[in-house]
């Protein structure tokens, strides 16, 4: 252990290296078979940090909040044995198991069985095992100002069960955490699963370590954000292909979703769809919002606001035919959204059908679709909720292949699209 | 390097373990030495994957995004080499520096010269290090349909600079990700750094070896979600205590923020702070809201749901004595928020005194009086904005000791205060 100058940084404990395979072999270690047909033969996913020698996958659970966690324990205020008390926690809706969880192709970014480990893995619990959910299902009312305006103008109508005399919408929600089975992810990208575990390493400046020393240890807890849906209607509809589907899958863009940011479609094209869903439900339908936590195209926010910059001041000033392109040239891509894992989720729910799908992204159509999953209907924003500003995006992105039933826009349209500059 | 049972592990590459000394020691690679008064002194946060004897710190840039950007070159859309064009990306407004930013105790967990690396180390970049900005500053207009129902009901009036006659306002927004100086993070928790750095590594089932192998790197990139400011008015002013700040530090909750879940007051107190910072702008005043992505108090969503089911479905119902006991058998605490670090970024900014702290949290009013500002009023929130529902949560917080200018409730109070059942 090294000694710092000051010598503070001398360890005087025992540091456990969970690389170090002592005692956590395959022996006493519960298996992964991923895509295993049932949850017995599939196997429980263990992520503690109490009892290192139960662990049988890489990193730790709650994304990035295990970070957090691990600052709780340091700063005292966690016991680090402390084991979750799961009473009354199940899920209120019982989602699957439907066919798409066997068969390791459909689904490799979350763990299908995440929801209900307090009851199909109860014998290794007993036995003291520390098995935690990575996904949780409540139920909530939400109350949308959109949802009130589409009242007023009566556009929507209570029904007293899918919407309430108050404006609120009776909804089924659900929190997922990314559980990554690596040969799958791998294959999703088209690369062999020893590259993505060396570059997952090399290129976060080298955490964990046992992505690349522990290849029996197949599933990873990335320390990234996840998912979080909203159902309007019964959740087990969603599996059948005959009662009609309303859906938006929605990435994360706290500028728009959360502080009305004008310079982009976000929020109120998912305040649309909250709407479509709310109707669709009250027309014997269901609908759904998946939302991912992947902001400014999991570029982060910090390079968006770069791009947002360059964007405004370059020469001619924002206009559409170059709104890829600055992104491009601060980050290197146009997009890290990687749509290729976003469809797992859709599977989990059973989804064969989606009959209004309300984005008009090519990225997320051609992913859900190349998933097996057939869409019918796609559903534009409707013109009056596009910002003035936000035309730039809406137009670059419908000239890049967009969905659209109207004009695509030509070279000359697109750099007569202009944004406004910092002076106005 | 391990082979695994099918071969396919075999790594045929040499992996560049980061931790191994061999090329970026002390010799070469700038120094850092947090909290000097000049940036030429300070020296440069250098993050970069692209090339690894440049680096000076643990982790990887862009917080928990990190990790996509490392799938992002796994799967063949980046190239690692890949160098940020910064032209034209600098800060619509300057911040700083202020006298806050010297000294190793204000500041520790954000890089105060993180956004304008591009000036300040603009020789290091000359000469090929690849240094990238930790924090961007850019100007918005943003659109919220609460701030409509302000000017609908003539609480707000629009003076086109601050709010214009569209129901717009004029912000500029300050994005800003995690640099965790990790010796003045412990002493703000109290704990050895040589503790910090072990629990760290082990309490996230092994990220990042080089916490406890290279306690000559300080600084740590962790991957975590950030934060987000808005300022109402002229940045500038946030630095003089004459004139009067309107401030919130809120933490995120999708649920509420996003989707308006009537459980919580977050996005009624939020828009309600958004809705003073604006009226306190416009009468020569400045506003602030800064906005952590700490969902669930840091636990996560899964947790945060976990526990609505376990309050929802206990006997006797949900209800406000019970609130913070359900959150501590999930998550073994009832709060991993650590609001010691929130004001490091009010010190960024350069604030001394809040005149008008919208908010309630004890926890944060006393993070940020025991870092030396001054608050003056405490603002609460109005009580007709507060959902039914949310009406457990925000007696329980007073009687736990939120600020209130009433009635703290008695236990009698608070066991009678009810929750909505999940047959409702």
């Amino acid at each position: 252990m090294s000694t710092g100058k000051d010598g503070r940084h001398k360890q005087s404990r025992h540091i456990r290296l969970t690389s170090h395979p002592e005692g956590q072999g395959p022996d006493g270690v519960p298996a992964i078979h991923w895509g295993a047909a049932s949850a017995a033969e599939r196997g429980p996913v263990i992520g503690t940090t109490t009892n290192r020698s139960q662990r049988n996958v890489i990193g730790a659970h709650s994304g990035s909040y295990g970070v957090y966690r691990a600052l709780a324990v340091a700063a005292g205020t966690l016991l680090k044995d402390h084991k979750a008390d799961l009473t009354n926690t199940s899920p209120t809706d019982v989602i699957g198991p439907n066919p798409q969880w066997a068969g390791a192709e459909k689904i490799v970014s979350i763990d299908p069985w995440g929801a209900s480990v307090a009851d199909v893995f109860s014998d290794y619990i007993a036995q003291g095992y520390d098995i935690r959910p990575t996904i949780a299902v409540t139920k909530a009312h939400i109350n949308l100002p959109e949802i009130h305006h589409a009242l007023a103008f009566k556009r929507l109508v209570p029904d007293n069960r899918i919407l309430l005399e108050n404006g609120s919408a009776v909804v089924t929600k659900v929190a997922i955490e990314p559980v990554w089975w690596l040969p799958g992810v791998a294959k999703r990208f088209n690369v062999s699963e020893s590259d993505l575990r060396r570059i997952l390493f090399e290129e976060t400046g080298g955490m964990y370590p046992e992505l690349v020393t522990r290849s029996d240890f197949e599933v990873f807890l990335p320390p990234i954000g996840g998912q979080t849906l909203y159902i309007f209607g019964n959740p087990r509809d969603l599996a059948n292909p005959d009662v009609t589907l309303t859906a938006r899958v929605h990435d994360e863009c706290n500028g728009s979703d959360v502080f009305g940011s004008d310079i982009c479609t976000c929020r109120p094209y998912l305040t649309h769809a909250i709407e479509e869903c709310v109707r669709g439900a009250q027309t014997g339908g269901v609908g759904l919002i998946a939302y991912s936590r992947k902001e400014g195209r999991a570029l982060g926010e910090v390079t968006k606001f770069l791009v947002y910059n360059a964007r405004k001041r370059q020469v001619g000033g924002d206009s559409a035919d170059k709104y890829f392109l600055r992104t491009e040239c601060v980050a290197g891509v146009q997009d890290m959204r990687f749509q290729e894992l976003m469809p797992d989720v859709l599977h989990w729910l059973g989804i064969r059908t989606i009959h209004r799908l309300v984005s008009m992204s090519n990225d997320k159509y051609r992913a859900i679709t190349d998933s097996g999953i057939e869409v019918e209907e796609r559903v534009k924003i409707p013109e009056e909720l596009v910002p003035e500003d936000a035309q730039v995006e809406i137009e670059a992105k419908i000239a890049a292949g967009y969905y659209t039933d109207g004009t695509v826009p030509d070279a000359d349209a697109l750099a007569g699209t202009k944004g406004r500059g910092f002076d106005k």
